[in-house]
């Protein structure tokens, strides 16, 4: 068993939908989350520039000696291929948890991803899906306009915006008949009514940061490593720019109140 | 008269549209351009980082020899105040000559601004505006969606997305009865069709960057450092990130073909 927390960060705040799945699924660790607000977003920026950001990223949570690293980043898990490597702790992004997910959910054989334009562009998720069944199709579509649509609050299922930018993006893999979405970057989850009412509710849509959570679990499991006090467990926020609307954005993606606690930090110096 | 290049930064490649304009009126300039790919958007940052950037970004047209400063990005523009001082060359943010060209197109002293986040909050357009008549009567409002819009491409004025979110977003301004709006961001003149369409023809739109290169030409008039040479000017591009797409995404902004002629700068050295 280990105390020390489990170590999240993302490009921004997306990464506290599996920071909530965390805590449903394992409630009694602690956790560290950091959300690069300060350079966000990664999706439209250089594959060496989003590596050198998830390494600062990735040394500021160890130095709050945490015992696994998780990526809940679309972009860093499908561009950083290497960030294991360099790490004396467990690692996951979000790439192999949520393929493997979505092969286990598919029955057609035709699955759908979607996320930022980065995502898509290295074909990550689809290369892991082909890893691991390679009689499997995969359907990509980038939708850049879903993350400032959700950072807008442009969410609801009556908001016309948000319904015909759903449809504008996801008509080629409705037409294309997949049975599984892998929603591919931790916005998305929070468009999942108006995309589930676009696609069809007999869609299966893989939420990545709850099937990271889930094998997060597990691994921490496989390795000894679960916290087993009875304790809740604490989390603590961390920011890259200004903090005063933290709380406010924060309970977008967590549901929950988590008053102003969180700490602003010099990314640049890790 | 001077040869010397005219400097204009932004935090990406909407400052391009002032560049635009800048070379319709003074064809015979040269131009240094630095869009901070590698950090935007500025709009939602803190001052204290918006305020770095920005000296970074000058520091870096000053040591290509510039003979002027413009910062054309209007959240730059709205949130550092004192960068003039700062400065051993002349310099123009985009607030006051818009705000002045405002005042001078409204006859019934109602005008509407528009702009980021950053932008709004800060009232810089606002305040400027009723420094110089303070019988006006101003009206705000941000529009954090258009940026992303233009930037994907959905400014057609047949794009439902396209018209729904300018209809969300100006309806208050159309109710107030403006006769004028600042387009506050230099993003906003691509989506200029469509809000014209839905505010009425009537309502004159400021385009922020025309207006500065209007102001930058007669500040060098007036300091006696035009370039009075007969030759067409040249434009030189720097961003702080990836260059590979620069030349389709600066198209869009500048309607002429510029070619692949880009470099990368490492901003943080500046």
């Amino acid at each position: 068993m280990s105390n020390q927390p489990i170590g999240v960060f993302d490009s921004g705040l997306g990464g506290l939908t599996a920071v909530k799945q965390l805590r449903a699924i394992m409630p009694h660790e602690n956790i560290v989350y950091f959300g690069d607000t300060g350079r966000v977003p990664y999706g439209n920026r250089s594959t060496h520039t989003i590596a050198r950001y998830a390494g600062q990223d990735a040394n500021f949570l160890l130095s709050h000696d945490v015992k696994m690293v998780i990526a809940a980043c679309g972009t860093v898990s499908s561009t950083v291929r290497d960030l294991s490597e360099k790490l004396p702790v467990p690692y996951t992004g979000v790439v192999l948890p949520t393929a493997a997910a979505a092969v286990k959910a598919t029955v057609n054989g035709r699955i759908g991803v979607i996320g930022t334009t980065a995502t898509i562009t290295s074909s990550a998720y689809k290369t892991e899906i082909e890893r691991i069944d390679c009689n499997i199709e995969v359907f990509q579509q980038d939708c850049p306009l879903f993350v400032p649509l959700v950072e807008n609050g442009f969410i609801s299922p009556d908001d016309q915006i948000a319904k015909l930018t759903v449809e504008r993006y996801l008509k080629v893999l409705k037409d294309k008949q997949v049975d599984t979405i892998i929603l591919g970057c931790t916005h998305y989850p929070l468009l999942k009514q108006v995309i589930g009412e676009y696609v069809g509710m007999e869609v299966k849509l893989i939420d990545s940061g709850k099937e990271t959570a889930i094998y997060a679990s597990k691994l921490l499991k496989e390795k000894g490593l679960l916290n087993t006090s009875e304790k809740e467990g604490e989390c603590r926020f961390f920011v890259s720019d200004r903090t005063d609307d933290f709380s406010k954005v924060a309970s977008i993606f967590l549901h929950s109140n988590i008053g102003d606690d969180v700490q602003r930090v010099d990314i640049q110096n890790y």
